[in-house]
């Protein structure tokens, strides 16, 4: 019997239908919700009609013309596009475990997306509208300046000349675009977005999958921020190389608590943000200078060892050589004699994501697997390979959202430290992240420097 | 620094301003929203304005004509009330740390809403418009018979002639009912639920308290059903009086197993459930026999007695007596070392809660402080008595919920289990439940039976 993930409390398969305008935020969304259930461990993918556009058309660009509804070749060659979307998302429903797809096209006319409720109805998938209705100027016109221009349509093309044809292309789509109608679609299950979340509208939901990826979806916000990330400065136990327990920094990690308002502040500039901290000890004592208002989350305590909190490795492997082993078999979904697995963490964490998406500058100083975890649904980094990330102590790390990623910063404190990096199918730690300058992030290959940037 | 509930993310006071024509059920939601707020330990209050005009015209019952707008003296009496109950509000704001209120009333002018709005802003309280806006009539007749006929404005009065009175009383508000409007209100922070949740129109919802309220009031539903509550059968542990770890039942424990399904087949007939257990070993044993559908929730576990783990009362009054005894003082607050309170504990249940009210016939099989939790939020009991009551081993219970609280039925299976129960002040439990015949249910001072009934 497997233990409860969200996916598994009813049996169903859902298709969520994006609907909009071009430059409304449907990828931005459609990509939000595939990362998030994807990080829940729900079989999730988005079916972008775009993509296959491009594929089926070849290399060629197409201007504003080839979307005029009166183009009745490349109307076939869209609909085409449509069609293998469809095809490819049913046999992924059925071929491969499917759970929630999002069909990720503008689905603008009523004809269109009653063709994909038959569909989906005949397959035994619940279809969910998800429109995202926009008449705020400035949020089109940034959208369209932020991704549209970046699109594969227009690449080398001159940033100008695109944006004129971008919004040609969306006055051919507007002339035959019916949004959904609180009484003609009134039977179906449908969540309007009307300016980014400002007004929600909500019709017959049925489901708890769908209820949490709705709720999810109000929760989002477009509004530019920061989070930082940081493990507690070098504790006792570390120096032990004891897991778990709750003891106090050691003198290099009261070192980096008195450097971590400066990292900090070069870092944010003069921006208001607000720290979180675990409830131990170490997560207090590293947050202990720091000029901002501080919030204790017991969701942000470290991945509970059980039977083996306080042992070292070496003891693990000596005492429980088969739980040792079974850990480096599949660290995610190894469970510690009464304690957690990773994924255990994944779902108490759920709640500080969503207040994470809520909020806007936030500055989590956490534990080594709970970091992981975080970090990894921002990164979208896949559930075999989050455990197993680094993460060194004394290193802040900056995550920028931005519209089809995350840009990443690491800033090192320049404070030795041991290495709690434990590689698998060993129990030695290593000496020392700083010293021994031995990059093993899995998120790039470029040396270390101070201030290194990644990208999703 | 306090550990994070939901309240304390952002220093916000709420007022949710019902907005409704009479029978729309907004008692029943307010009633709901205070109580799953204050399991959560937000200070939450309902105002029923209907309660303020009764104390102010007396035990006289106001037949429909009272409620004709046209009639200026009773109109007066109604403004005096409605004056009273937001005079009381913003009191309880000020002088008592309030939290979240609940201004339950009609509201159906534009008038009063604006009045309401403009109170609330003088005072910095967010205002929050809840709507419930109902045009199916089979729902509005099952709610005026099964709750207003009880109202105390028609005590000791013939249901049918109650029954056309309130609908007279109704028709006088249609005639000056204006609904929250989509562009009139646009700058508003608000929520329609149209026929219970069927529709659900959000707006400008800011802040985290108010998205809380919003998911909460998205997920309850008005079927009937039932949930069932049952500790795991007597276990190993529980014979050796040591309280966590993760042992098997005992023999006893096994014939509770053997017996449950029958209990649960003579309580819930042929209706079709779901069983949920913990992840642990004892609860699963407990369900082996059931037929119906398992799921397993890592959020059911007992709560973690953290270093204490493993041990009986007397070990631990002996080794850790300061805090055997400040878990005495507080066992709300109290956290283990290393391990959880039973704050904890409810902040981790929330999710099943959530989930529990979208559900319909749920039997839950966990542990005694889980159980507890659980049973607080349905009954309604207070922080300090919760870790306190009696839920012995061998029980079904089984809760009905109803408009205004839920009906509860205790079903023994006659057979001998220890009593876990330790009184306040000692390290001692008693020695069995059934034998000992001593009730110490906070909940009813009725003598035990076999089936036996309480309510809120």
């Amino acid at each position: 019997m497997p233990v409860y993930t969200v996916s598994n409390v009813q049996n169903i398969r859902v298709c969520v239908v994006m609907v909009g305008l071009p430059a409304r935020g449907k990828s931005f969304i459609s990509q939000k919700i595939v990362r998030y259930l994807s990080w829940l461990s729900i079989q999730a993918k988005c079916f972008n009609v775009g993509n296959y556009r491009r594929q089926h058309a070849g290399a060629e660009q197409p201007n504003a013309d080839f979307f005029d509804f009166g183009n009745k070749e490349a109307y076939k060659i869209r609909q085409h596009a449509v069609t293998m979307a469809v095809e490819d998302m049913m046999r992924w429903f059925n071929e491969k475990g499917g759970v929630v797809a999002i069909l990720d096209a503008t689905n603008s006319t009523s004809e269109r997306r009653e063709w994909i409720l038959k569909l989906c109805r005949e397959n035994a998938i619940e279809p969910m509208f998800l429109e995202s209705w926009c008449d705020d100027q400035d949020l089109i016109l940034r959208n369209i300046s932020e991704v549209k221009t970046t699109s594969p349509d227009y690449q080398g093309i001159d940033p100008d000349v695109a944006t004129k044809d971008f919004l040609e292309r969306i006055s051919k789509y507007e002339s035959v675009y019916e949004p959904l109608d609180e009484e003609v679609d009134k039977d179906k299950t449908f969540v309007r977005l009307i300016n980014v979340a400002q007004q929600v509208i909500i019709n017959r939901i049925e489901t708890y999958l769908e209820s949490r990826i709705v709720f999810y979806v109000m929760n989002l916000h477009i509004r530019p921020r920061s989070i930082w990330l940081s493990r507690h400065g070098e504790s006792i136990y570390n120096v032990e190389k004891k897991i778990g327990g709750d003891s106090h920094l050691s003198p290099r990690g009261l070192q980096y608590a008195s450097k971590l308002p400066e990292l900090v502040k070069r870092s944010a500039g003069d921006v208001d943000l607000t720290v979180w901290t675990s409830t131990l000890v170490r997560t207090g004592e590293t947050a202990q200078h720091l000029p901002y208002k501080q919030l204790q989350w017991k969701a942000l305590d470290e991945l509970d060892a059980g039977v083996c909190d306080g042992m070292t490795y070496e003891e693990i492997e000596e005492i429980y050589p088969e739980d040792f082993k079974a850990r480096d078999d599949n660290k995610y979904e190894y469970r510690y004699r009464g304690g957690e697995s990773y994924r255990d963490v994944v779902i108490r964490l759920e709640p500080i994501i969503m207040e994470l998406e809520r909020q806007e500058n936030i500055l989590i100083i956490t534990h080594q697997a709970v970091l992981r975890c975080i970090y990894a649904y921002f990164m979208n980094v896949p559930q075999e390979e989050s455990p197993w990330m680094s993460i060194p102590l004394h290193t802040l790390i900056k995550l920028e959202p931005r519209a089809y990623g995350t840009n990443v910063t690491r800033i090192k404190a320049n404070i030795p430290a041991v290495s709690t990096y434990k590689e698998k199918g060993t129990s030695q730690v290593g000496e020392s992240d700083l010293n021994s300058g031995n990059s093993r992030s899995v998120l790039t290959s470029a040396p270390e420097l101070n201030e290194q940037q990644e990208s999703t």
